[in-house]
């Protein structure tokens, strides 16, 4: 729990927060979790990380480590009373203590309850890629939180699924504002032994991914990325020379593809995931209809049944 | 000639050349004209660029201005006798003396002469966009210096363009190296009264466009894009205040859009333009077959006839 | 209040925080206060940030600046009860509300109140500079919480006070760890017309200040500056084109030195009028003595009495 | 010859040239000679690198290093013939040709020649820091290549003595160009082992070292500062992955400490070093005089005799 790893991140359009990216950027190395909430509950997640710290943690090497916690946000407010601050303390700490290895859940759960994408519900997103041998074998993973975009711009496997689905009767959100307010947080997790040089470069091909799927990185977006990798766990701390392992650039490629690809992947599952979902107001979001999604992917040639 | 516009850059990934970067970094102008040439010739053509200045102008107000040229490269070592050092200061003087408004010639011209994409001939591509007059209707206009990527990355609106075209007899370049030793320039100019900071803005959506395309910025790339913006020509130089327009952050969407857009389009054109090539040595390209795209085009129904 | 200013930032060490600037960077833009706390307190002074302005302001124009607060801290656990995270919404609250032009307090008050300075009592302190009407007339204004550094590398006025008052008796602090855990957040405004572009500079040249004072901006130190212009008041905010000023790069300077001139002059500022404190757990940090501190001067020949 | 070095650059403000430095920001990796010529010959300089490389080495293991050559540049026109272009590829051949190990010639030569530093003559100079052993007994190289600066600002150990030399008939340089036109390039290397994302941390304590001698960084100044480690000689290229050291965060402060101190020294010894010259068109720069120095160091007791 005390291990620092390095890490990078990117911003592409920085209408949002990733607290603590100051000194990912200038120490190479992410100290504890990646929180995510919304856009008005940065601050009380970021000292309820500290808080938890305190609590629970024996003393890192030099007794400071989670002092600068990565919290990031998107705006959930036209689904959630986000004014109503509704965020505490407690829920931070139930979520650091029930963190655990294995299947992710997607959708409409967490920092990702609230989230509109692309006009259809959106939310939590994961996927992943495992490298052939031959390329290490290294496995990428992303988690995105994604909550961007307008309906026109989406494209799902390279089809215009969003223009294929007009906002008709049977197919509307509520009539939301109509500036892009959303945002998208990624974070990419590998155990290629990536240096946090390297992971900066990481973070930049989640643009790609974005642009597959049709993204503009409107103004009023947070698209903010983060990479870690879980290779040499204890460079970190104390004074002491540290033997390292790196990957050279010139075998980057395939851990760049997996990340574009998995991001790819990401929002889509963040998409099919989601349910329609009634919030605050009597707002209403659609989740994106799975029976339409299969006939334009088929109109296009783009689903083999 | 003599004024400097404001202008932004980005790198992607940053395996190339664009000189003058820093002092448009620093102080958010470009004050001579965007050189683009081969990865050997950037020194000729730089030093070229600052004697054309000195023998053909007359000082700008601080004498200075045009010492810092901005020059791209993209490596054509499969293609031209790069070693060989042909690029002459008269070549750089001679694309000053002749550049011009209006249409932009494509494909294998210029510094985009030995070009690969995605393993089929590049070169320079060109698009433009534009916006509806509630928008401001401003002009958009994208160039391409294409020369990256591997061909099962390619997408075209969409299509697994290059998953369809295999390396068949019919359809293959020389075995050249397994290596994505190519790199993109990208150039995007606009009248739309945007600042400097604006400008990076724009630079890094043309990322977002090379995602459309399928590209994964591989290691080997110097994909760098450069922006500017004809407005506001007399910015820069003396020491009295200037007047500026400036269109607000919130009405940037629709030059975002565009250059999405533009960019996914250059390239595009910049390969559909190119025509196969024998090199030196006897390397061969082939160029994107046209009826074989418009099959594949077809195929996935991305095709109107 | 509901203006926002072309803004820029730079981290000369970033092992510290300040939220909101990802957004700064992005956009240009500072949208409300710049707050100052300790680390712990970040979270909860950025979220009662947002709760004020909810509880308090007319909607602007899109109805969500103010959402991504700028929060900046320095660490005080040497004095302070960091761990008891005493500072609540309502110290935010009241801070904001009796914000006030004129005179600023200096020393160990808000958030410098358990500042260390160079081994000394640091805490908030305060410079500005006016320009020549020849060079615009224009004021520039710093403010430091100050927070940084060990004993023998201190400066003031080029001599080397530091290695002149010696840790003995008579001038030792608690002997607090002997790792610099401090840092320092700097504050420039200004009324010169400054784009955000500029501004970055302007941020940029804090560091040159610090370096007259002797600072080597530790690692663990984290040297985060900020740099607004309140000219052009109305510059964001809507779709229409905005007319703006801007002094030209070619007239910047005498507003670099101001800069300059103003953090070296903070810097001694703070640590000249706090006054020995005496914290949590008896620790005790002693102010810098003036009669020592008059007396070195003079053996340097930089005292005129 | 063909072994990349970890590196890092930063530009405290880009009024200048450092080709490659793209590479070098993506890479982490510097992979051929550092050079510095004047602005005007920059691109000379770039070529004859590449063809320096093509003609003597073995190709390294992708065949592509060294072309994106690290040249950097400061302006000499006031006493060189610079618009003569008179640097030629041999020049370059010759410099890498005669490369050494050892004692660094100090002032007026090679790329220094034409230096004016704070209106004295400038040009090369060096200083050097050994670690204790109980801080990894590291050694710290810096050379600068100094051009920047106006003499009321100077200040060497802390003591005015920009202002105590005036322009008088005594001490009067020609009568240059009231605006800053200079320029100061620095090179850090080290043998510590410090990755990529370290070295940039330690070319940004660089200005802490010119504000130590006063310097504003003017806008006309292209101060540019790149480091290195040769430490990991063999840690690009190739495919397999490689073993590292690092030096934690937690170890680096004596690193910053001796950065800072010499890149103090480095300038002081270009000046000392250099000579009074008469350039072209009588132009006259007057060396920094060491009878002056020596008196205004005794004024302010900063000479110990």
């Amino acid at each position: 729990m005390n291990d620092a790893v390095f890490a990078g991140w990117f911003s592409q359009n920085g209408n949002g927060e990733m607290t603590g990216t100051t000194w990912v950027e200038e120490s190479g190395f992410l100290e504890g979790p990646v929180m995510i909430t919304n856009t008005h509950s940065v601050g009380v997640v970021r000292d309820a990380v500290i808080q938890w710290r305190v609590a629970h943690g024996q003393p890192d090497p030099t007794g400071y480590w989670w002092s600068l916690p990565v919290v990031a946000e998107t705006w959930d407010g036209w689904l959630n009373d986000i004014n109503g601050f509704h965020v505490k303390p407690e829920h931070a700490f139930h979520a650091i203590d029930t963190a655990h290895d294995g299947h992710v859940e997607e959708g409409s759960v967490g920092g990702g309850t609230g989230m509109i994408c692309n006009e259809f519900k959106g939310g939590i997103g994961s996927s992943s890629r495992k490298l052939d041998v031959k390329d290490g074998g290294y496995t990428v993973g992303v988690l995105v939180q994604c909550n961007y975009g307008v309906r026109p711009n989406l494209r799902i496997a390279g089809v215009p699924v969003g223009k294929e689905i007009p906002e008709d009767a049977a197919y509307a959100s509520a009539p939301f504002e109509e500036v892009d307010r959303g945002s998208i947080i990624v974070v990419v997790a590998t155990d290629a032994p990536l240096l946090s040089q390297q992971l900066k470069r990481i973070a930049r091909r989640v643009s790609l991914g974005l642009g597959r799927n049709g993204s503009i990185s409107g103004n009023g977006s947070g698209d903010i990325f983060i990479a870690f990798s879980t290779a040499n766990p204890h460079a970190e701390g104390g004074k002491t020379v540290k033997d390292l392992k790196m990957l050279p650039n010139d075998a980057i490629d395939p851990i760049f593809a997996a990340t574009v690809q998995a991001t790819e992947e990401s929002i889509v599952n963040a998409m099919v995931a989601a349910e329609t979902m009634m919030g605050i107001e009597n707002h209403k979001v659609i989740a994106l209809p799975h029976d339409k999604l299969r006939a334009v992917l088929k109109k296009y040639n783009r689903l083999v049944e």
